[in-house]
């Protein structure tokens, strides 16, 4: 009798084994292959040595996304891993698009730490109230609609977290973003940059929205630019929730 | 000699143990004291029965995070904790303020899973591309700000999650809201609901935004509003990235 397949899309965290939930490490035991981009399996392979490894590079997630399922309809148990969380510019939607037509197939979504989290928690309290949750990246999305999303984001007072800030072809992108919220927001308002969250090289600072236009970030760096109510307190970010006589 | 204190606020996820990070099992353990929510701490008393356990009630945030501080700072390890993250609507950015005039005493906040990923995980992927975060409580917020983020987030096609959609004084809080997106959205836009999400009794309902308009809700729900993308497959919520060919 062949056993039944499940695929498992587990958001890992930020990188190391201490950020992801005991619920996300417990998939993982439970599978016999584990899928991903070449960069977060290798973060995995030293906890999970005697599990088999599939990766495809960078880009290829509809092939990587295809390689799980697949897996999964032999009868395989098999975990497709995404850093941060599972759903956030995660692969989960991708996973339950390309199985639309195996609707048996049993696909179990698991949340993770995503960066605007991980970073918001390493530089203080940067998402105490509403915010929007914006990726830079136009590869998949018109550059029209990420500038109207960051307009009203900021014209409405929320706090936004920046994916995808830069990267080699899109080096100025995150000073156009900048100078779209400066339409709204003061200069001076607090803003946090963090790169390398949970991993080696871990960086924050906190600056304000006119600097921070001048800033070069790398892709592995995630930006919160506050609102109104955003302070810095002792070297941290803190938008508060408003609580009075505080 | 005096040890001296520290402060953890933790994230602990939706409820359920198997949803804590590890690092924040590793910082209940390394404290003398659980501060927190009356309802939240009762959850971790099983796994934590040795250690000391303050509460407060709900609305004495101010008190809780008060008691958490002085007991650190008279040397104790103190964790205080919150559900889903210690940052979005947490208790990190109030702690922060509040222990503003301690810059020495030592704060850590650690990440959780916040209900807009644990409940994205129930549904599928609703939150596969940008969104917008907000609360529909207008105790600290005015409601003419919160209508303005509704009306915004939806007007640039943002899919917004909403935290605190109901309550016993607010229970047209939600019809009121989907009357503000359906300004900008069309009626069968993909809608989600997810109630007492990792606990028990955990539901949850994918429907369009007409349906959610006249849909009653408790506290203990997660309210997800798509966008033109976002649609249903094999009963799931599922906001696409984008990728071609899909």
């Amino acid at each position: 009798m062949r056993t039944t397949g499940k695929l498992y899309v587990v958001g890992i965290g930020p990188g190391s084994y201490e950020d992801m939930t005991i619920r996300a490490v417990n998939a993982l035991k439970d599978s016999e292959i584990i899928v991903g981009y070449t960069v977060y399996v290798d973060l995995l392979r030293e906890h999970f040595p005697e599990k088999e490894m599939l990766t495809t590079p960078m880009r290829q997630e509809q092939e990587r996304c295809q390689m799980a399922i697949l897996k999964a309809q032999e009868g395989k148990r098999v975990a497709m891993v995404c850093s941060g969380d599972s759903g956030v510019y995660g692969m989960s939607g991708l996973i339950l698009q390309l199985a639309k037509e195996s609707p048996d197939l049993e696909i179990e979504v698991i949340p993770g730490v995503t960066a605007a989290l991980s970073g918001g928690a390493v530089l203080g309290a940067p998402l105490g109230h509403d915010f929007a949750v914006i990726s830079l990246s136009d590869l998949l999305t018109p550059m029209e609609l990420i500038e109207d999303r960051l307009r009203n984001s900021a014209s409405s007072d929320m706090v936004i977290c920046l994916y995808n800030p830069s990267s080699k072809k899109r080096a100025d992108y995150l000073k156009n973003a900048c100078e779209i919220v400066l339409q709204h927001q003061k200069p001076e308002t607090v803003c946090g940059i963090v790169r390398n969250i949970g991993r080696n090289g871990e960086e924050m600072e906190v600056l304000t929205l006119s600097r921070l236009k001048d800033t070069n970030v790398d892709m592995f760096t995630t930006v919160y630019i506050g609102n109104s109510m955003t302070r810095e307190i002792n070297g941290r970010m803190v938008t508060p929730r408003g609580y009075k006589n505080v």
